[in-house]
C-alpha cells in the first residue's frame, strides 16, 4: 500500500525538501521515520522542491514502502504512529490511501504560497526565523501601490524575470490564479496562487513588491519587468524566512477537505 | 535618567528572567545590552520573575544606567538602538521616562497571564515550545468542565495550594479579578488576571484543569482544593512552554496605551 501524506515542517534548520547528501532535509528525515516505522526503506516524493529555511503549512509527499512484507498501518493511525520517530520540527497531518497513478508533483493542479512580512521598528522575538522583518514604515498608500503592483503578476505570463539564476527550467511560462495583500496588525501577507513557481519566483515577487512601496519601481513597470525576460529587470530576493507553502490543490478526493 | 521599557521574549532559551551565575537569563542579556549601549554597568529591575521556557508577550522593566556621564538615548530611539545589542528571542518594544518613584514589581495593580493547550493528535512544527501539546480529544462538554473550575479561582482566596515547593513566600493570599477559556480551531487559551500570582501558580491551575477535563476532578472540587492548603490536593503542573506573561496593568500614565 502507497500512502498520500500531508506534512507540515518549519523550514528554518533544514536545507529544503530535497535529499542532499550530508544535510538535514524534510525529504531524508521522512525516509529515516519511514523506514522505522515500516521496517524497510521508503520512497519518499514531494509535492515541490522547497528552498532551504522555507516553511510548509501543508505539503504533500507520496510514501511507498520497498516492502510488499511491511506491515499495513491503518491510514488513521499513521501520523501518530511516525510522530515518534520525527524531529519536533516536522510532523505528518494526515495520511489516506495513495491511488496507483497518484503523483504529488505532477497530479497537482495549483499551489498557493504565502509571504509574511513584519513591518515594525524592532524584531518580534516571536517572529524570528518565520517572517522578513522590513523595518521602514509601509503606509496605507505604500500598500495600495505595492496591491496594484501585484494585480500585475497575475494571468499566464512568462516570469523568466522572476526566476534566480541555478535552474535547468526552460519553459518559465507560468499561470497566477490569484494575489492578494492584507495587512493585520504590524504583519502584511502576500498570497499568491498559480499552477507552478519558478526557482525563488515568489521571493523575487516580494522583493520586487518592496521596491514599488520604496518606491524605486511602480506599479506600470511590472509588464515591462515582465517583458524583459531578465532576471535583473526585477526587484531583489527577499529572504526565505516568511516565505510558507500555504495550499495545495488536487483534484477532487485526492486531499481531505479538512483534517 | 532611568527608564521603563517594555520587553518580549521567547522564554524557550532562557533560564527565566532572573540573573543566574553561569545561566542565560533575560536580565543578564539586558544588563548586557545596556552596558554596550550606555557605556557603563545599568541596573535592570524586572516587574516580575519568570520560569525557565515561560514566555512574555510584555513585560516590564526599570532600566537604570549607573553613572550621570552616560550618554542620554532619546526614548523614541532606544528600542532600535539597543536591538543591535540584543540576541533574537529578545526585543525592547518600547521606552519611556521613568517617575523617580516608579518601581516595575511593587509598582503593578494587575498582571494577566496566558496559557496555551494545543489540543490535536499531532504536534505542530510551528508551535513546539510555545504550547502545550495535548493530544487527547477535548470536548465542547469537557471544556464546559473546565470552564466552570476555572471561574472557582476568581476572587480572594489563599492559593497555598496552587504553590509549588520551593518558594519562600509566606502570604499566599492572591486576588483573582478575571479568568477566561476560549477554543480556537485546536488552540485553547486560558486567560487569568491578578493581582499576585505565586511560583507555579498559573501552571498548577492549568494542571488541574486538564485533570477536571480528564473527569479525575470536577469544578465543585476547587472551593476543597483551595481550604486544604496543601499543594497536595491540587493537579499536575503544566509545562511551562504554553505560558505567556500576556498584559501588564500599572496606574494610568506609566505604560503607552498602545505602541
Amino acid at each position: 500500500m502507497k500512502y498520500v501524506i500531508l506534512v507540515r515542517y518549519l523550514g528554518t534548520d533544514f536545507c529544503g525538501f530535497q535529499v542532499q547528501p550530508g544535510l538535514r532535509t524534510v525529504q531524508g528525515e521522512l525516509n529515516r521515520a519511514a523506514e522505522a516505522l515500516f521496517g524497510c526503506p521508503c520512497a519518499v516524493t514531494g509535492c515541490s522542491r522547497t528552498d532551504s529555511g522555507v516553511h510548509a503549512e501543508m505539503f504533500a509527499a507520496l510514501l511507498a514502502p520497498s516492502s510488499e512484507e511491511a506491515p499495513l498501518v491503518p491510514c488513521d493511525r499513521l501520523p501518530r504512529a511516525i510522530a515518534a520517530h520525527l524531529p519536533p520540527d516536522l510532523s505528518v497531518l494526515w495520511a489516506g490511501e495513495a491511488q496507483e497513478d497518484f503523483h504529488p508533483r505532477y497530479g497537482i493542479l495549483e499551489k498557493e504560497y504565502r509571504y509574511d512580512i513584519l513591518n515594525a521598528p524592532v524584531r518580534d522575538p516571536f517572529l524570528v526565523g518565520r517572517v522578513w522583518h522590513y523595518p521602514r514604515p509601509i503606509t496605507a498608500e505604500m500598500l495600495s501601490a505595492m496591491e496594484r503592483a501585484a494585480q500585475a503578476f497575475v494571468g499566464t505570463h512568462d516570469f523568466a524575470s522572476f526566476m534566480a539564476e541555478g535552474s535547468s527550467v526552460t519553459d518559465t511560462v507560468r499561470t497566477v490564479s490569484s494575489v492578494s495583500l492584507a495587512r493585520t496588525g504590524n504583519l502584511i501577507s502576500f498570497r499568491v496562487r498559480g499552477d507552478g513557481f519558478l526557482y525563488h519566483m515568489v521571493r523575487i515577487m516580494v522583493g520586487t513588491l518592496i521596491e514599488v512601496a520604496e518606491g524605486k519601481l511602480t506599479a506600470a513597470d511590472i509588464p515591462a519587468i515582465l517583458a524583459a525576460k531578465d532576471r535583473r529587470a526585477a526587484g531583489m530576493t527577499a529572504p526565505p524566512d516568511g516565505l510558507y507553502l500555504a495550499r495545495l490543490f488536487y483534484p477532487d478526493g485526492v486531499l481531505p477537505t479538512s483534517f
